[in-house]
């Protein structure tokens, strides 16, 4: 997830960060993220091995939207006492299948108690492949963007149990010219409006295409704002969202390789502009909405 | 730091980990700390800059243990809401110095705020030297133990304050034979411990030599332990014990070669043995003793 800390410390570090998802390094990619208990999650009403599992795979998005391999993967938890060590295992039993999945290493660790809350830091190396990393500033005017699922209501499960588009990515950029990528992490519109910033560009959404979830549905029910407001705004789908040209959207979206490869689809959602910011097909301008940090 | 969760995850994920204080991957070497208010430090009794110096330097002693050159960093922080961004500031402040010292490179981060304590977990990445890694198991009998510094009393002051010893070990590393090596993290005694124990042997403590720090003895009348009795088991003193051959030994003892150039007195404190466990020049058991996690 993009953070003010990176902004800030940019500033006083001198070092070459773009405005990614991760920080590379040579050929290594490397990200972190920190989940906090009432902020991230709470702890009583979430299954603690739902916890462990999004702790690792919102990294793992992280790593998606470069287009990496994951590889490597530190944990550091402070467990509440009142709890214990069979929290510890629940959360690597949540992290256990992902491990697998993606044949990651745990090279190492830091377990801590205390009389707060749960803090469970995740840091994740990866492996740039033979065709370089995806980054966000690389979107072209008229470049279609692409998103790899339905987006809004997260909140309701989705959450915890997105699959990070490791796969996906990897297989788009071997085979397909994508321009730029970023995860939806806090937002799509708010990221959208980062990956089109990057590039030096704006964005005219297709309002009309957008793929809304049937949790952005049900929780409108609840809210009483639209499903649409949902799927802009909600945060943590962590779908990817690709910047691509327009005769390869075409082929994308006319084939649909993810389909066979790994049962998803691709949805067109907006298209970069020469005009700054995002804008709606009739002109009108929406302002990025999500999770600032 | 030794943690229980390495163990614990070692057994489930199968990884060759050893028991060292850091990971090793090809060329890379990787280690995690996280502290944690209210148990590594008193946030409002202490600098925040020795704060976040200190969660920087913990994990470079770690890198300082396995004889590595650091070089990548990632941060994570979950900053009391009542804090703010300058408490992110001060945390950066007091690293600052240790990445200009050691060029470091600050490559991520993730900044969370919440209602709760203050926890910084830090990620160091380190580089193997061609002279290759040190560790814990690689001593043999015979062997001199010498530290790298006076022990106890950290608490007063030097567990936010000292030196990482990063040179003195590539120092040593390139011009000496050294068995093997660990950071008196937990405790002298339970850090000689661990490191005999991995290397299959136990040791015998010269007690008339080990170097009490001035601070032990202050802290001995407030405690009313005995100053050697805190030199044993205080902890987070993040010198290192190295194991080397007894004529190494005398070499390194007579020509003080970190004095010169680190202003840095090797100290002779135990020999490892072929008989496990630790024992006083007279024979009498002495339990490890410190902080276990």
């Amino acid at each position: 997830m993009e953070t003010e800390w990176i902004k800030w410390l940019r500033s006083r570090v001198g070092t070459e960060l773009l405005g990614d998802d991760a920080a590379v390094i040579g050929d290594t990619i490397i990200t972190v993220d920190m989940l906090t208990e009432g902020i991230d999650f709470l702890l009583g009403r979430v299954d603690p091995q739902w916890i462990g599992r999004k702790a690792l795979a919102v990294n793992l998005s992280d790593i998606a939207a470069m287009g990496g391999v994951p590889t490597f993967i530190v944990v550091a938890v402070a467990l509440p006492k009142s709890e214990g060590i069979q929290l510890a295992e629940q959360l690597y039993n949540g992290m256990e299948p992902l491990i697998q999945k993606y044949s990651l290493t745990l090279a190492g660790g830091d377990t801590n108690t205390w009389d707060n809350g749960l803090v469970i830091s995740i840091t994740v190396l990866g492996r740039v492949t033979p065709q370089g990393v995806l980054r966000r500033n690389g979107g072209k005017p008229g470049d279609k963007i692409l998103v790899t699922g339905m987006l809004g209501g997260s909140i309701l499960e989705r959450q915890f149990l997105f699959e990070p588009r490791i796969f996906e990515a990897l297989y788009l950029n071997e085979h397909f010219d994508i321009h730029a990528a970023i995860d939806i992490s806090d937002g799509f519109s708010l990221d959208l409006h980062r990956l089109s910033f990057e590039s030096g560009l704006g964005a005219k959404l297709y309002e009309q295409s957008i793929p809304i979830s049937p949790a952005a549905v049900r929780l409108s029910q609840q809210t009483g704002r639209t499903p649409l407001e949902h799927a802009l705004s909600d945060g943590e789908d962590f779908e990817l969202l690709l910047a691509v040209p327009p005769d390869e959207a075409e082929k994308l979206l006319t084939t649909q390789p993810l389909h066979k490869h790994f049962n998803v689809i691709l949805y067109p959602v907006a298209e970069l502009t020469l005009e700054s910011g995002l804008r709606f097909t009739d002109g009108t301008v929406l302002l990025p909405q999500g999770f600032e940090h």
